[in-house]
C-alpha cells in the first residue's frame, strides 16, 4: 500500500505507468483511495492536443479528474470523515481568499487546483490528496460509480439550475446529447422541467436521450450546398419551431437553451429558438471563435452566460438529487476498464465506441486496487 | 391649430411635409403638442436604408421618437395631467396584458407600437397622441430639451443601471462615444462607478468623454495588414489594459462593458477587457453577425446580455438623475433646426458636423410651432 | 339567460339572494357563466366580522372569488377566447399603469378590483366579468373544481415558489394545514423539496398533510402554565429539531418556512427552526400584531417577506403544475353544494365539518345553472 | 516591543491592563501593530452587562474590534503585505470550508472567530493576529482612523448597498442617528439616494445628521398617555408621512428603511413609513422581542431583512467609497484618547459625552506605542 502508481500523459499520444510519491496530507486535507475514475472528454483531448486552448501540457501530468473513492487518511483537523468513508471527490481546490473565493463563485479562482489541468496532477493513481470539505460522504444508496459521475453531473446543476436558473414546469432546449448534455437533461427532469428538447445529429444519440430524460427529440435538417452557416441555422430553426410547435413566448416557448454541443449551427440555431427574454448558457466547448446573430440577442434581450465548471453547493445539489432517486446514472456509464486498461478505455472513449462496437456514453476505470 | 404637418419617409431618401389627421384621445390617452424632438441614428438609417434588419418601412411613416411637448387634450380618465402640461413622451406604446408587459419587461412586449418603428408612425409632427402614463410631467428644472433628451437617457440608465447593474464604485468601459455611449457613461457617473473608461477610434469623441463623464479614455492601435480581427482585437485588449493598467481581477478591473458602437473589433476587445465573473451589455447595432471568442464567455463565465430600448423605471429613473443634477444633458445637444429644416437637420447628423463643420452630437428639431 | 342571481353578503351574518345586473363587457372583457366557486375563509371573515383589517363591508357586496367557469361572451378585441371556453378566472383586475403594475408587480397596485374585497362584488353569481387575460383556458386534463382551486394554488405558488424561491431538493416547513398550507405543500412537492415538514396543532389535519405532500409531521408541543408564548416557541422549537432532527445548517436544516397559520407561537418557532440565511414567508393572516424575537432575525439574517395575493406567472404556472400530473387537487374538495345552498355552504366552512361530521378542507358550490 | 499590554474585560464593570503573549503567525497570517479602536455600543454593552444575548463573556477578553494598525510580522505566504504597511482590519475570521463561507455569506460561519466576541480575544492591545487577506491595505489619502472606521462603516454598506439594495435615486429612512445609523446615510449619499431622511429622538443629533449626510429630518412626535406602542406608531407615522410629503407609491415614497435604532416603536413606524413592495433592513439591536403589524408586511409584501456585521466585498467597498472621497469619516471622530485613558473613553461613551460636556460620536483609542 506503499506506492502510488500513476497513469500518466508525457507528451501528445505518449501516456505511461509511472510511480508517483503518496502525497502528505495536511491539517484539513484527506487522502483518498481512488476507486472509480470517469473519462471526460478533456482528458482525451489533452491526450490527442496536448492542450487546451490556453491550457498547455508542459511537463508529465498524471490524468483524470472525475473520481470517487475511499478516505486512506485524515488530517489532523478534520472532523467529518473517518478512515474507509466512501467519498466523491470534488477535483478543484481554491485559494479561498480571492474576491471570487469569497463571493461564492470559486470556479473563477485563479489559483485554482484542478486536477489534470496543467501543470496539476489527477485522479488516475491510487491516491489523490485534497482538501476535506471536498470529500463529499456518499449515501448508501449511492455508488462510487455514482459518485465519479458527480462530477460531469455538477457540471449539468452548475448550467441549467445555477445559471440557467430553471424552475419547475418551464421548457429546456438542449443541443448536444453526450454526457454532459445528457446530465443537463436529466437535472431539467429532476427539476421539473414541463419540455425537455433533446437536439443532435445522431439518430442513436436522440434515442437514448428520449428513453433518459428528453420530452421530445429534435434531428436537425441538413445543410445545403452553398449555404452559408447562419441561413442554414435559421432554417433549422424555423423547421425545429414548426415540427415541435415551439412558440416565441408562452408556454411552448423555450426558456433556457444549453448548448453542450459547442458547435457553431448549434449556437446559433439556440439564439433562434430560446424565447424573448430567455437564457442561453454555453457549456460546451468547440472552436473558440464562434460567428453569432447580435440582433438576436439584441431584440430578445437575450442573456448568453458562459458556463466553467461548477461552484458552491453544485456538488452537494447533484450528490442530493442523486440519493433522493430524482436522477439516475447508472445508465450512462456503458464501459468499465481496469486500471490497467487505461489505455483501451481512452481508445474506446476517443472511438465513441469499444472493439465491440457498443457505443460509449461513459467510461470508468477502477482503481490499481482492484477488490472494489 | 386644426392641421397636423408631419415629417414624412416615403421611401429610402425620400421625405416630405405631409398633413395627417389629429388623432382622437381615448379615456385613457393623451394627445401632446410636440415642442422638441432629438434625430437618432436609426431615424437616419430607415432614410437612408428604408429597413433596419426585420423592420421595413413599407407605407409612408412620420419620423422621430425622441420627443418632449405640452399636453394638447387629455382623455376622460386622465387625472395627473392637464393641458399645457411640460412632458416627455415615452415612445413604445405595450398591449399591457401579454406576459412579458405583465412580467415586468414591456420593451419585449410583441405588439409595441413603438413611434417610427414600421409600421407604426413617429413623432416628428405637429401632435402626437401617446398612453397618459407614458407622458412624464418634467420637474421645473428641467427643459423641454432635457426632455427630449430623456429617450436616449432611457437607453443609457437601462443599459448600465437596469441590466448592467452598475453600483457605486464599480468601474465600467464603453466602447463607441456617440450620444447612446456618452450618455451610458454619464448615468454611470450619477451611479457612482469609480472608473469610467471611453473607447472611441476619433480622439475628438475621447476627449468631449472626457470632459462630459469618462475618467479615462482609451484611443485603439491600428490594425496590422494582414492581422485577423480576432487576433487584432487580443493585442488592442492587452495593450488597452497595459496602458491603463486594467488587471482582470480586483479593484482595477473592468466590471461591466458596454458595447455602444457595434463594431466587431470593439465587442471583441471588451471581452478580453471585462473581469473574470463580469457583464456585457450589448446596446450598439451594428453587423448583426460578429464573431466571438466564446473561450472567453466561459472560463470568464461572462454574462452577455442583449439591451433593447428600455423598460419600466428607466423613464422615470432618466428623469430623476437630471431633476437631481446628477446628469447634465445640456452639453450633448449641439444643433438646433426648425421644423422646417428637418431635411437639413438629418443631413447634419447623416454627416457628423453641420455646414459650417460643427461636430454633431445630438440634433434637436422645435415642432412646428415656433414659440417654444 | 338573461338574469343574474347572486349570493349578496349586506352585513354581519346577513346574506340574501338577489338579483344583479348582467354586466357589459368592454372590449378586452369577457364575461364567464360561474360554475365552480370554492369558499375561502377570507369569505367567512367577512361574513362573520364585515371586515377584515382595513378592509370593511359598508355596502352589499357579492362573496366568492375561487372560480371558474366558461365564457358567456367576449370583447370585441378578445382573440383568444370563444363562447364555451372553459377558464379559471384569476380575481383581480389591476390598473396596468402604476409603478407596481409595470415592474411585474400587479398584486401591489392601489386601484386593483378584487373580488369580494369591499367595495367590490365577488364571483357568487350567475355572471362574472374580467379582462380577457384574467381567464386562462383550462388544458382538457383540467376540470372546473381544478380551475376553482386555482385561485388559493396561485397562493401556494406566489408564496413558495415566487416569494420563496424554493429549489429542488431543498427543505420546507409549513405551519398550518388549512387549504393554503396544503396547497404550499403541494407546490414544494412539485418543485422537488427532498424535505417537506407539516406542522398543525390538530393531528388528523397532520394525518392528511402526510398523505398528500408532506414528508413529515409534526405536532408541536402543550404549553405550560405560565410559559410565555417566546419561551415556549423556543421549548417547541427545540423540541421539533430533536425529534425531526433539524440542523441550524447544512441539507438537514429548513431552507423555507411558510406560516399559513397566522398564530403567533407558530411564526416565533418558524424564526426559530429556519436556517441561517434562510426565508420566511408569511402567507397566514391572524392577530395583526405579532410579537417575534428579532435577535434571530438579525443573527441568522433572516429574510422574513410578506405574501399578498398572487402576480404575474403565478395562475400559469400553477395551471400548468396541475395539467402536468406534478400537483393533484382533487383530494382537497370534501364538500360540494349547489348555489342554493350556499348558506349551508358556508356554514360547513366555518364549522370545519359538515352536519354528517366530515371534515372540511375546501367546500365548492356550483353554479347557478345546474348543468355543468 | 516583545510585550502584548491589553486592556481585559473579567466580568462585570470589571476591566483590566495586562500582559498576553504574542500571537504567533502562521503562513497565511500576518500580525498587526494596532494604532486606532473605536468603540462600538457592543463593547460598552458586554462591560455593563458581561453579555449580548446568547453571547456570555465566561472568561477574561480583550476588548476591541474597529482597528486597524500597522503590518509588524507576515507569514511565510503572504505577498501582498509587508512590514509597516498601513492596514484596515477586518476582525472575523471565518472557517472557509462551511456552506456559508462557500456561498458568500461569511457573515453567517458558525466557526467565525470575531473579535471580542466571547469567547474570543478582541484588538485593543498592542498586537492583533489576523489571516492575512483580511488586512486591507489604506490608500494613502486614508488614515489609520479612517481605517478603524471602516468596521462600522462596513455594516453601513452591508444594511445600506449589500442588504438593502439601494440604487441611486431612490430614497431612505434612517431610524436612529449613532454611529452606525450616521454610516447607513454616508453610503446612502455616496450611493446617490435622493431623499435621506434621518429619524431620532434627540434634535440635536438630527441636526448633525442634516449637517452629515441627511437630506431632511424628522423628531417624532411625543406618545400620549395610555396609548399602545402600535398606536403611536401608526400615528408618528401618519404625522411623519404628512410633515415630509412621503407617498405610499412612487417617487415621494420610501424605498428603503434602515432601523440602526432598535426601539420598538421606530421599527413599527418603518413598517407604516416604507412603501408596498419595499425592503426593511434591522440593523439596531435592541429588545430582542418587538411587537410588529404583519398586516403591514403581508399587504406590503415588505422583505423584512436581518443585518449582521458585514460580508465578502463590504469591507473593500467601505475603503474605496472613502478613497474616492464619497465619504468622509472624519466628522464622526469626535473623541481620541490614549490607551492607558481606555477607561476613561468607555465611560465618555457610555454617557454620551466626555467630562467636558461634548457629545460623544465615535471615540477612538490610541495604540499602546505612542508614536501614531
Amino acid at each position: 500500500m506503499s506506492d502510488n502508481p500513476s497513469f500518466v500523459l508525457r507528451g501528445i499520444e505518449d501516456v505511461v505507468y509511472e510511480q508517483r510519491p503518496i502525497p502528505e496530507v495536511k491539517e484539513n486535507e484527506v487522502l483518498v483511495s481512488v476507486k472509480k475514475t470517469g473519462i471526460c472528454g478533456s482528458d482525451v483531448h489533452y491526450l490527442v492536443h496536448g492542450r487546451i486552448g490556453d491550457f498547455v501540457v508542459e511537463a508529465p501530468m498524471v490524468l483524470g479528474h472525475e473520481s470517487s473513492g475511499l478516505i486512506a487518511k485524515v488530517g489532523s483537523n478534520v472532523k467529518h470523515l473517518k478512515v474507509g468513508d466512501r467519498v466523491a471527490m470534488e477535483p478543484g481546490a481554491t485559494c479561498r481568499v480571492c474576491e471570487s473565493c469569497k463571493a461564492g463563485r470559486y470556479e473563477l479562482c485563479p489559483d485554482i487546483v484542478f486536477a489534470a489541468t496543467p501543470p496539476y496532477d489527477g485522479t488516475l493513481g491510487r491516491y489523490y490528496r485534497l482538501p476535506a470539505d471536498l470529500a463529499y460522504p456518499l449515501p448508501e444508496n449511492v455508488s462510487l460509480e455514482d459518485g465519479a459521475m458527480m462530477e460531469p453531473l455538477a457540471v449539468g446543476v452548475h448550467s441549467v439550475s445555477n445559471l440557467g436558473g430553471l424552475r419547475a414546469s418551464q421548457t429546456i432546449a438542449v443541443f448536444g446529447c453526450g454526457p454532459v448534455g445528457l446530465l443537463c437533461m436529466a437535472v431539467a427532469k429532476a427539476i421539473g422541467a414541463s419540455r425537455i428538447v433533446a437536439v443532435d445529429i445522431v439518430p442513436a444519440r436522440l434515442e437514448f436521450a428520449k428513453s433518459y430524460a428528453a420530452t421530445e427529440t429534435y434531428l436537425p435538417v441538413k445543410p445545403e450546398d452553398g449555404e452559408s452557416k447562419i441561413d442554414y441555422s435559421r432554417r433549422n430553426a424555423e423547421n425545429m419551431k414548426k415540427v415541435l410547435g415551439i412558440a416565441d413566448r408562452g408556454t411552448t416557448s423555450i426558456d433556457l437553451v444549453i448548448d453542450a454541443s459547442g458547435a457553431e449551427v448549434s449556437i446559433q440555431t439556440g439564439f433562434y429558438i430560446v424565447k424573448a427574454g430567455g437564457t442561453f448558457v454555453q457549456v460546451g466547448m468547440g472552436n473558440p471563435n464562434v460567428t453569432l446573430n447580435l440582433g438576436l440577442l439584441m431584440t430578445k434581450e437575450l442573456n448568453y452566460k458562459g458556463s466553467f465548471r461548477y461552484g458552491p453547493g453544485d456538488y452537494p445539489l447533484a450528490i442530493s438529487l442523486v440519493a433522493n432517486g430524482k436522477i439516475d446514472l447508472k445508465p450512462l456509464v456503458t464501459h468499465r476498464f481496469n486500471f490497467n486498461d487505461a489505455i483501451t478505455a481512452f481508445k474506446a472513449t476517443r472511438n465513441g465506441k469499444s472493439d465491440d462496437g457498443k457505443g460509449v456514453i461513459k467510461v470508468i476505470i477502477n482503481g490499481p486496487d482492484a477488490e472494489n
